[in-house]
């Protein structure tokens, strides 16, 4: 009875890690693509999924865990999952996905709406209008964006009114899965508090939802489930889903939690003050705090949302890896690319060599890194990405640093708001794949933060933080807090600033932080071209 | 007596035509590089040259006019070229090069500096400095290039006053392969006029030059030599000369021209209200006025220095071929190159094919063309390139068009200028190889300008304008104007503006203004970097 499993439920792919529950060693891990990816057919910005590619991927990670480990099915003490989010789809009573159901298969409305489908942004900007002066964006810095729960079950009324009204339930993935594998309709307070206007004190602001259309008097009948917090059990396994597990029935599980947040007590981060960066294609910076503060341009904080007694405190910068990728997929000549090979480099290696020669400014480059909108702080996916400095000497290399400069200062920018929103931060740890890949973007962030950054010591750090919440529910601990800390290690790896590096960067930001206030305000260019 | 021969000194390369003087046909033409090329290695900013390499070029490329037409030297009424300029060296009373003198040899300050050797910055500066309140730079939209004569001779003075000293001349190429094939210390007023601050009325500003520094009181004498305008002859070949070139003694030079100025005879230009572009690696804007104005960020008006009666009014952009060169080998990946292959096209070719699909404002992008600094109108060397609207989604054929369109908006902001300041523009004609090799970068400077562009009927307009300013000063025409028209056919291509890509165009070229003037002024950032 010493073991955990954790699920991390990806964009494109899940994973699963089999994680000793006392002291945290990992014991096998197993991963598997969705068959079907991402259809981003129907039309732009809308990204959709199959739900049943989420049952065969646990099907498929799951059973070798215990294989690969030689470890009995009751020696699990529970499992748990993170997932996208908002990652949401329309079922029946029972949790039939109504893309399955007679009548509705194949109706794009019916199917799973990937955290990143974008088409409900016009839904997004009226729900946003509609907020203002209710209070309900205190927590979301006024912003709305359309990823969120109720831009997608707005859009669905709107296009396709026959599909809200046959959902019985409109229910995040994570939960979904909570409903099919232990017969109980339970809710995590991370999605619902994050994505879904959910507060525990007040439940869904059923009046405002009934405001915006009166059609939606109804919704708070389809978000129903009792909410719970992720580190509470919120089922069984039913007899079917631990035959197809090849676990025994009435294994805990526990109740979800949004896939980013899960790297949280994945990095051992288990109080206050400590910021960690979730760095991948896109960089998503949490931290907790004991206090509720307003502050304009962070995404969202709840209460309650990933351990208990704290506000977990959200902010994001929406392209970091997949800003250098484009790059090198778009902006580097054959010459480099050849280069690199003849070294036996990949090109990313390469680069970041040549750009780990350069002085902090890349030469005289300077880049707003808003390639793919801006979430943090000024929640605006109209803006666009920006260099200047560039002449006719200038190499890939010194752009290849440049952007990962840029992304250095908007991780600045979003440090300081927090900061002058109140919420304190001591620390700061890096997980992610770009915090195990990029020694010279960390330690340029490093620099330009003019902070240690402490590398979170597990690979798979929201897989881990799943078993770990899943540990935590079956009880394994006193406490969650304690559950992360017994389970976790403190980092091997820490990125010290070097103080004249600093000293140039710090004039470096404050260009930076110029060009970013007139260019997301003063002038708004970017929205009209 | 029915021929004229007109030799262009590039850069890298010299080439000549042979002109029937009465109706400009061409009859033959011959170019060869320079042996030795440009020396940069003496430092950032350096470029100097041989300047046996010029007299080289002459005897290989004039005699083989004469066998290719079939015609015989007593037919040749006259030659005439131009030179790049500010191109200058140090010599000895006879003409003799300073670099060729006992005791110099290799000097790099007895070399030529070539017109873009840019390492008298810091003496430009100085010189514009004090040059402030004295009127001195009215003419020059109050900026000292680091390019022209006085910078170059104070850079000699100061770092090697050895040179200065024993320099008893300082000659433009132009004018020492006068004074070499003619044994006539004779100067034109188109390089003296716009590169060393000679005026008609007052000759050299001897006053302006002692104060700079006392032992330039002696630089007028080493300026002299009678200053004739291009169109009249400064003297016969001697004896010499003629044997080299095949040519007969006594044959009529005519005084020397700017190289790009030579394309205003040579693109039929005879008249006020017709720019001319001359679009290469850079772009040099070109127009006669009756009338001198003052015009702040114009960087240059000459009296005389063409054609009789007319002030040349110069302006330019720093990086226009260059620009585009420096994308296709910096930022265009080996997927565009091959498909480029694939299709027989050159990279060139194939991205202007893609970017002739994509609509104005290439998808949210917009650039600042100044990857070589600014020329006109902000006169800044240290402003750079400056690209927005970046996205994940961003083609390279999305960015190939935003920089041609970038330099279409430069130079509509050169029109602007000149309009704004009294020149008045009827018509606009462009020249150089980029108006005969690329339609689409045409189509789009029509449309961003609003007004047809006729396309100059002779490829090697300098060189042609040359041996037009030979026959005007051989007499062959009642007048150059006469020379001009006589000579020249009018265009066969005229690429007209669309009107609704002209309102798009519009728009976006107010934003292009706003960015100029925001990083041109009001945030010097670039300058920081």
């Amino acid at each position: 009875m010493a073991y955990v499993i954790g699920v991390d439920f990806g964009t494109l792919s899940g994973r699963a890690v089999l994680v000793n529950a006392e002291n945290g060693f990992i014991a096998a891990q197993c991963v598997a693509d969705y068959p079907h990816g991402v259809d981003t057919t129907q039309g732009p910005g809308w990204a959709l999924q199959d739900p049943m590619d989420y049952l065969v991927v646990l099907e498929k990670i799951v059973p070798p865990l215990l294989v690969q480990a030689g470890i009995l099915p009751q020696e699990v003490a529970g499992i748990g999952w993170d997932v996208t989010s908002c990652t949401m789809l329309p079922a029946l009573a029972d949790g039939t996905p109504l893309c399955n159901a007679l009548g509705f298969e194949g109706h794009p409305h019916a199917r799973i709406k990937l955290w990143k489908h974008l088409a409900a942004s016009p839904q997004a900007r009226r729900i946003e209008e509609a907020a203002q002066g209710t209070g309900l964006l205190d927590r979301f810095g006024g912003k709305v964006s359309s990823q969120w729960m109720l831009p997608k079950v707005l859009q669905i009324l709107e296009e396709a009114p026959e599909v809200y009204e046959a959902a019985d339930l409109f229910l995040e993935v994570a939960d979904w899965l909570t409903y099919v594998l232990t017969d109980s309709l339970r809710r995590n307070s991370c999605c619902a508090g994050f994505k879904a206007f959910w507060e525990e004190e007040t439940g869904y602001p059923q009046e405002f939802f009934a405001g915006l259309d009166p059609r939606l008097s109804n919704l708070s009948r389809k978000l129903r489930g009792t909410v719970l917090p992720p580190w509470e059990a919120a089922g069984k396994l039913n007899e079917e889903w631990a035959r197809r597990l090849g676990l025994l029935p009435g294994t805990l599980v526990s109740a979800g939690v949004i896939d980013a947040h899960a790297g949280l007590p994945g990095s051992g981060v288990a109080q206050s003050g400590t910021l960690l960066m979730a760095m991948g294609t896109s960089t998503c910076h949490m931290i907790f705090d004991e206090k509720l503060h307003t502050i304009p341009g962070i995404c969202g904080t709840a209460k309650d949302s990933v351990l208990p007694g704290l506000w977990t405190y959200e902010a994001g910068q929406a392209c970091v890896g997949d800003l250098l990728d484009w790059f090198v997929k778009n902006q580097v000549p054959a010459r480099e690319t050849e280069r690199a090979g003849h070294e036996g480099l990949d090109i990313h290696q390469y680069l970041s060599r040549e750009a780990s020669e350069l002085p902090p400014g890349s030469g005289g480059l300077l880049a707003l890194d808003w390639w793919n909108g801006q979430r943090s702080p000024y929640v605006d996916d109209r803006l666009k990405g920006m260099m200047l400095g560039l002449t006719i000497r200038t190499t890939p290399a010194q752009q290849y640093r440049a952007l990962m400069e840029a992304t250095a200062y908007g991780t600045r920018l979003i440090l300081e708001t927090f900061e002058k929103g109140g919420v304190e931060i001591r620390d700061v740890t890096a997980c992610g794949g770009i915090s195990q890949k990029n020694p010279l973007m960390l330690q340029i962030y490093a620099d330009v933060l003019g902070r240690p950054i402490r590398i979170a010591r597990e690979e798979q750090t929201t897989a881990f933080g799943a078993a770990i919440l899943a540990a935590a529910a079956a009880g394994v601990h006193e406490a969650p807090a304690q559950a992360v800390r017994a389970m976790t290690a403190p980092p091997e790896i820490i990125y010290f600033p070097d103080t004249e590096r600093g000293a140039q960067y710090d004039a470096l930001y404050a260009e930076y932080r110029t060009l970013a206030e007139y260019f997301s305000g003063i002038n708004q260019v970017m929205h009209r071209l």
